[in-house]
């Protein structure tokens, strides 16, 4: 078997470059309306269809001038202008500015003909209805956006893999374009397995649980910009989890299964994986807790989780190898670590160096500061799941922690 | 006018004091299935209704056991217990464990009658087939979750206000609840007014510019959990605009409305809003760099705010008093301050004590530490609003900033 060598425990890193490296990505694209288009990962470069601003602009309230006519003006001896009307907003400023002139301008007004810049009116007094005095020089070009400044036709706007956020549709709008060519959403296929588990809408007979999993990875996955399909639950049965599998990677473009609780359920999970295609497992085992029993495999082409069937470990794993391996499918550029908060631990916590530990927290601001109350114990599920609202993060190379230490926390 | 008054500079969030003390936030709601409501903010407790778990569960893998049968044992003098079959997974463990005797258990199995604890596997030796020892004493309910005792049938499982997140509804998935009562999204009409100002789809004559801000935002106020109407543009009309903006208060529960950059559109905008109804204008200006001329306005129980031209300040603007608006017109809790990073400034940067400064910025990477260039200047807008991804934050008191210095950024 090709996979013997991959079953040493590895980081998250090392899992995904194992698969990142074997692993095609060629995202599907398609044509997509602005308003549809936030949160979106840009499937092509996007260039300026034309220059911005389109014209000569100024940018700031005050007058048109000739700076020639502005030069050597101060306060003591300022320059004398005949005020020629204003330059009206929203349509061509015709009129050329004519030499011991200024024209009247607003702040994203066009700027007339002649005029090569723009005199704050903090820096002007007027004289009367007609007139009006400079107390500072200005230069040519000053308080004016040229034309093309900011973008000259053919400019490259935003990069191939750019999540699109509010102000890039903005300035996608103010340029015009309607549409773009996004990528399309990776199908995500979720199952779980388990005796003990049932289906959410099922009643639990004794000695079984509704899955939690399904719904948690199904929401995690659509927020990490995939759509999903749900396969439901598969018994403790090879042959049918086997058939089960399959047929979500058909269907799929990426397969999520999270295992059973039982020794045998999670032996049964990861042969079922290792048989689906070529190369099979890359990775069986990772070093981090809680999320050690992971397996990363590539099947004919498409990536293959066995997340943990606690849901606390299955989460963290997502976020750790699902999530990016979901933005990859997309062809978007790796995300930067989100920024974390810094905060206290209330109580002294145990790691061990060589794994990333994960502690989910619950996160309380005192006098200005943050601290950190680790919820712990396999018995509270919901406590875990809904009170906390952060994961403390303890690095690869950290021994325990004492309390009142400060400590990275991620949203949770 | 009772609004003379509230002409002085304010801080944003003694703007939304005011509002907040004169606004009734009474949210409606609807129906909603749990696939639809990642995101959603709870409009009412939620409380279980049931136990969970269901029956008492093991925690380990290891044997369910009677506590008094290990008593004493150690790795010298082990206790010898006979091995009575398995606990089937997903099953009722009806089959009592007789006295000197144990049953294996996997993690999440019912424990069987008579049980009071479970050995985890790793504290016991096979002797043979079917006989184990168990090398230290387990305590009644050792690795034993009791029934119940992570959540009593009616303790409440999440207030109202709450914003679901993925393991919130795996929580109630699994506790077989698949709806909830949502809060209904507010709905926000969108406008823009300026002469200078065309919608998206229209073609601009010369001294005219696309619309920016509807579309940013549009795509804002849906991050922020509101429904969108959009009411295109009001040219410098007074009729016009008032026409325009009582239809968007009449269809919303909140009005959004940029100003176009002229002096007297921003003048204008304000007559407007200051007449729509009661009580009227409750700030005029904040003290916030850009965004100094926001107005802040209740008509008749509905927000209204007035937002400068400049697609920069009305994103600043949006986040510091429209967002915090939209959740508290959905109920929910205000939001914790997103974590922030700490970046490095790559140049000086000047500031004035008394109001806050947001500075758009790019950030990078460098030998593990972030550094922020922050990018100014009027005439670039779409670097400012493309290539920046942080707005740094110089808080209220605070002075210019040296290169180098240490600063904290928000997501842009």
């Amino acid at each position: 078997m090709t996979t013997d060598i991959f079953f040493q425990i590895v980081t998250p890193d090392e899992a995904l470059a194992r698969l990142y490296d074997r692993m095609a990505a060629a995202p599907r694209s398609q044509r997509i309306g602005l308003n549809d288009a936030a949160g979106r990962v840009t499937a092509a470069p996007i260039n300026s269809p034309e220059d911005s601003p389109a014209f000569a602009r100024s940018a700031m309230d005050g007058y048109a001038v000739r700076a020639a006519d502005t030069y050597g003006a101060t306060e003591a001896l300022p320059a004398f202008l005949t005020v020629d009307g204003e330059v009206p907003m929203g349509a061509a400023a015709t009129r050329p500015v004519q030499p011991g002139t200024a024209q009247l301008i607003h702040t994203g007004g066009m700027l007339p003909p002649q005029a090569d810049a723009v005199v704050m009116v903090e820096y002007t007094q007027p004289v009367d209805e007609t007139s009006v005095e400079v107390l500072r020089p200005a230069a040519p070009g000053q308080h004016v956006i040229q034309a093309g400044e900011d973008l000259a036709a053919g400019d490259e706007l935003l990069p191939a893999g750019h999540q699109l956020r509010a102000q890039d549709l903005g300035v996608l709008a103010a340029l015009g374009i309607t549409e773009v060519d996004a990528a399309s959403r990776p199908v995500v296929g979720v199952l779980s397995s388990g005796d003990e588990i049932v289906p959410v809408d099922a009643a639990p007979a004794p000695g079984q649980v509704r899955d939690v999993n399904a719904t948690t990875l199904t929401a995690l996955a659509r927020q990490a910009g995939a759509e999903v399909r749900e396969f439901g639950v598969a018994p403790d049965d090879r042959t049918e989890l086997d058939r089960l599998t399959r047929e979500a990677l058909r269907a799929s473009d990426l397969v999520v299964i999270s295992a059973g609780s039982s020794v045998s359920t999670r032996d049964m999970t990861a042969d079922v994986i290792a048989g689906l295609g070529q190369p099979g497992v890359l990775a069986h085992g990772i070093a981090v807790k809680p999320g050690k029993p992971t397996i990363v495999a590539l099947a004919d082409g498409k990536p293959v989780f066995g997340l943990p069937g606690n849901p606390v470990s299955a989460m963290v794993v997502f976020g750790l190898v699902v999530a990016p391996t979901i933005r990859r499918l997309l062809g978007a550029r790796p995300a930067d670590e989100p920024p974390r908060r810094r905060a206290r631990l209330t109580r002294s916590l145990a790691s061990q160096t060589g794994r990333i530990d994960f502690v989910p927290a619950a996160l309380q601001q005192r006098d200005g500061e943050w601290w950190a109350t680790p919820v712990l114990g396999p018995s509270n599920l919901v406590a875990t799941l809904v009170r906390a609202s952060g994961l403390i993060r303890i690095p690869l190379d950290a021994g325990g922690l004492p309390e009142g230490a400060w400590v990275d926390v991620e949203p949770f």
